[in-house]
């Protein structure tokens, strides 16, 4: 069984803690944990916005905390984020996600992300394989 | 994109919400969302004692709310949980999860819940395979 805790990992534990412009990402499990998904709690400062399109993950994002709107860019559709909400990316959705207020998110990511991938300009992380290539 | 709202698959979806003895699942996504893991919120009623094992998925579970502990009954350890805790049942392992408050879990599972299994007499989930033998 493995036991993490949030509050511990941002004190103690930085190599888990990964920031860009206005977001934090706190890695939970990464690959290395075998569980064959990640799980991060993500959090976006309020008033920021993203624009994010994994191509190579399926990622959910449930909101625990905070108000914003996600938009899905080939739609143009946007839904309020509010707790209780979640969005996936089961189309690996190229979307645009706003932060109203701070917002708190869990998120899960299939295939698991490494803790080496960076967010490329086009939004997306590398896959495993791109990054061994690279 | 997929967008589902807690709130609302509690009033409107009973469908996606299961229940047992001092516990409410709500399958935010289930296997047939096509995302390779399913995703939960899980509620378990303040002062209530619960026995685990999922022999065919690895579960993580993070502490959105409330106060309790979890014991490896393999090894007799047992850890607190509250906000911000996350354990992650790597090597399936058989847990004693006690709600000394009202928890609100979220909780990820390789691979994915289909909506159809049933907790056994040994805390265990069957493997869908075994389901359709069944």
């Amino acid at each position: 069984m493995i036991v993490r805790d949030f509050n511990r990992i941002v004190q103690e534990d930085r190599d888990r803690v990964v920031s860009d412009a206005q977001w934090t990402s706190v890695r939970m499990l990464l690959a290395g944990d075998g569980m064959g998904f990640s799980f991060h709690i993500t959090i976006l400062e309020a008033g920021s916005e993203h624009t994010f399109e994994y191509k190579n993950h399926f990622e959910s994002v449930y909101c625990i905390e905070g108000r914003g709107r996600v938009t899905d860019l080939a739609t143009g559709e946007t839904h309020p984020i509010a707790p209780g909400v979640m969005y996936a990316l089961n189309l690996h959705d190229r979307h645009r996600l706003r932060a109203d207020e701070k917002l708190v998110m869990a998120c899960c990511f299939n295939p698991p992300v490494t803790g080496t991938e960076v967010h490329r300009e086009d939004g997306s992380y590398a896959a495993a394989e791109e990054l061994r290539e690279a």
